[in-house]
């Protein structure tokens, strides 16, 4: 297949799209962004790359960080981190205080705010160096030694950050997380600040495409089971209340994050990512939702 | 692959489980069941059959119909279907009166009963003769003519459903159901309580694996993407929940019944079948959802 | 103090709302009340009676009727009734389910719709002529033998009734109701169905103003204690998900109806009825509520 | 009426249950307080003052300073501070955030922690010293100048607070409050580490039962119709989930605090305050709650 032309043909498809939808502006790194951005890359596990418009451009990964986290955590705990969080579908908005406290503040899923606050939570009581550890276990996964955090933007998510908060402390009150939550908060914060374009990402969601190859990054090690249990979580949680609607348009597994990205990937095919910034009203991009659609689509191929 | 081979690995691996969990009984024809039995079937789309056990038992399929009537909706409505019936998980218990009163009527998924009784409904509506043609197209799929349903099940259902009865209730009181609400909660009960094998249940769900093939049965048509899409929507939704710990430990789209039963597929592969009355504390089969999970192990193989 | 004056003023006070809100039309009998009508009576109990405007004309006690219910029920069943039925504040709309699912049945008090569905099944189990013995306990209480119920409203509010049929079978479910829901629904809505005029109310409320004469009515009888327990349950729970709004206003213990209807008692004082069909967002009689806030106002005298 | 036998008597009469139930014990200090105290203080409008055992051990009023906080609320903004809180029972425990969440930030009631904290963020913007006036005021209206705040008790409850604190955080998050989330919470914490003994309690409560006598302490004033109706909130809404128990056992507006106090009145009659700190399930001390349903059955009178 020629991947350029299938982007190309799919980015001409979607223009009538291109002013749908809003981009985040609850803080003013997010509001700043230009709207208009669009890019879009494929890398293929027989190492085929496409890569279209602003592939190239980083942007703030955001909640996309939180696959990262799910693979750290599920290194270090193993089957023992479904004690600290779910792994079902969260059936509501994904900052809903409402589930939490009739659960008895057990996140449902590792991918809902909760449940990363917790897998924050998990990192920072096991790794040595959390913020270098998890920045450099990205950097591995992604081959790229240039991939930074954005303090400015964590700075102004905590200062705005009210939600997160009454979620943290709310874990906290319940006992499901061990440490200050001012330093949860800021890990999480951090975490979500990372920034990376198109390209980066689909080079790093390889790794959990192609699960037969030995997933082992600055220490970080699953199991080809493991890998596909992530992808699991993935299918069914991986955007917010939207997951149905993902696998019934899209049908594969992928993340969504609040800066407009998208990654999904193909398990043993490729891996996808695909950035703009303007979302729906579910907080997923909306050119990027129609983009993976018209994806398989065009390609026929999805994993149902 | 040896299929026979892998299913009596299989089921010898699970036999430890065979007194684990506990079979419906809030009706005496689910109750009268002998709760050890343990049936398994799976249909490659090569044209390999191999089947173990009971697996030539029929039983109630129960809450499995809802993919048929899922699939005669979506070919009589296509997307305006999704104007009556969410398609998102529900994060909740499959019963859940909390979630139907907040959404003002509108069922989250066609899986949960709320959205099976909008399914009847519409079919009621739509149909000439409701119960023949619903039974013509499951014999059709299945290629079946013995296939039937259990009136007894079905009278004893409505005897004690109160819950569905308070369910469908709600529905007609927020205009979600159109027809009379003892023929839709009769129509309802009667698609639960057919009767087939997991052989039977196999060849069924070929269909839907097998989305390459034209589907046409008995006068119902979909096309390549509504399969899929019909996939997918099993995948987030079909096993109430616990649709999360289903995709993380088995790995491929399904459903399950209350009688013991689940299907699965693996879209260009195989279907599968798998039979044992014994559920867990969620509804589903303890020792089918083990024997699924050994099966993907085994084969190493998951959409995932 | 002259009463006749004081209705008066608060008639005249109030006529700049005789066209806010809207009359219960969800069933042809209550649409075609003529929704400008508007009386008063208050009773004293040292034996004084003011009545004014269409103080005479019977309407539709409907959720009032839960008094009478409540009284027969604590009197049958003293505090074991308690183990049927809460008796807090429900802070939630009057018909909710979701607290009725979160609690397992049990409704929040008698004077949601769900308690007095309880208080029905109550009735049912232990009077021999349901029907006939309620009546007889509200006429002699009212001291009127002509009351009736209307058979044509009760008739109409079940076949459009889907949501308190939601809720009858909701409590068949947890088993909190004993006899057949289709009794239970037609009895619960006969008593809803009586007509009485505010004279008639005032009348029949003084019994329960006038804790300390003796309440022995058609052999249902109350102790001081339990008389002055029932106005406590008014005053916390008479007006749906607005008492606290009327404890504010009025600051009196009583009961609303959606036929427009509410009494008011200060106790050792003067039981009050007022009617006027158009109602609040909240169910209540709009300029019921303002004509009982002036009273209180007027007379410069509530219980607290 | 001989006050002082009565209070014995009831004493007499509750030593059975001196053992049931547990003192709070989130923080040290309270977990510290010997829980087999007991005191108890009726004071009348006629100026009879009568107390028992420990009337005048001073203990953590906790959330009976809220009443306290609504006075000054009320008289600061009128009837504009309902547009900030509202006015109705709140129907589940008093720290739910699930109620919070589903109204927006909009407290149900001025009683839960919600609604103080909005009174707390209240008195910060509108007062020019708001520790200092909060505790002239409430010095003023006990008529007793060696009242304190304990900070320490304060520190105690803002190191634990996570609920509280979450509470807030949500708060802000819905733009109900306007300052500092650790100001307010400082704040709200400080209020409720006052220390009162009965007698004073009672003393200050005489104002709220003597309405008729202007209220008008340290500046802040207060209608009689506004005295009254706070009397109405305390009604129905100062028992957090037990606001219907306890209007059915005792018949008097109150509130009680997780100190063990609680204080009720008898509007132009008297006010009345119990201390001992072994709590029910519902957070109101047993003791408390059993000798104010004495009182009101032993002198036969109650607001119903």
């Amino acid at each position: 297949m020629d991947y350029l032309q299938i982007l190309e043909r799919i980015h001409k498809a979607i223009l009538p799209y291109s002013k749908e939808g809003k981009q985040a502006d609850y803080i003013p790194e997010l509001a700043n962004v230009n709207p208009d951005q669009f890019g879009m890359c494929i890398h293929t596990l027989s190492g085929e790359t496409a890569a279209i418009e602003s592939a190239d451009t980083r942007f703030s990964i955001q909640s996309i960080s939180k696959v990262f986290a799910l693979a750290m955590c599920h290194s270090i705990k193993g089957d023992a981190l479904w004690k600290r969080v779910g792994k079902e579908p969260s059936g509501t908005a994904f900052n809903s205080l409402v589930q939490l406290e009739m659960e008895k503040g057990l996140p449902r899923n590792p991918f809902i705010n909760a449940g990363a606050i917790v897998m924050a939570d998990i990192l920072l009581s096991h790794l040595s160096n959390p913020e270098e550890d998890f920045l450099r276990f990205v950097r591995a996964v992604a081959n790229n030694n240039t991939i930074e955090y954005n303090h400015s933007v964590a700075l102004s998510e905590r200062s705005t950050g009210y939600l997160n908060a009454a979620i943290a402390n709310l874990l906290k009150y319940h006992g499901t997380i061990e440490n200050d939550i001012e330093e949860v908060l800021h890990f999480y914060f951090l975490m979500c600040s990372i920034e990376m374009s198109c390209r980066e990402l689909a080079v790093a969601f390889a790794a959990f495409a192609n699960h037969n190859r030995p997933f082992d990054y600055a220490g970080i090690t699953l199991t080809t089971s493991q890998v596909k249990r992530i992808n699991a979580i993935m299918q069914t949680c991986g955007f917010y209340d939207e997951a149905g609607e993902f696998a019934y348009l899209v049908g594969l597994p992928g993340k969504s994050g609040v800066g407009g990205g998208i990654v999904a990937i193909y398990p043993l095919r490729y891996s996808v990512a695909v950035w703009s910034p303007r979302l729906n009203s579910k907080g997923n991009s909306v050119m990027g939702i129609k983009a993976l659609e018209l994806l398989t689509t065009e390609t026929a191929e999805s994993i149902f």
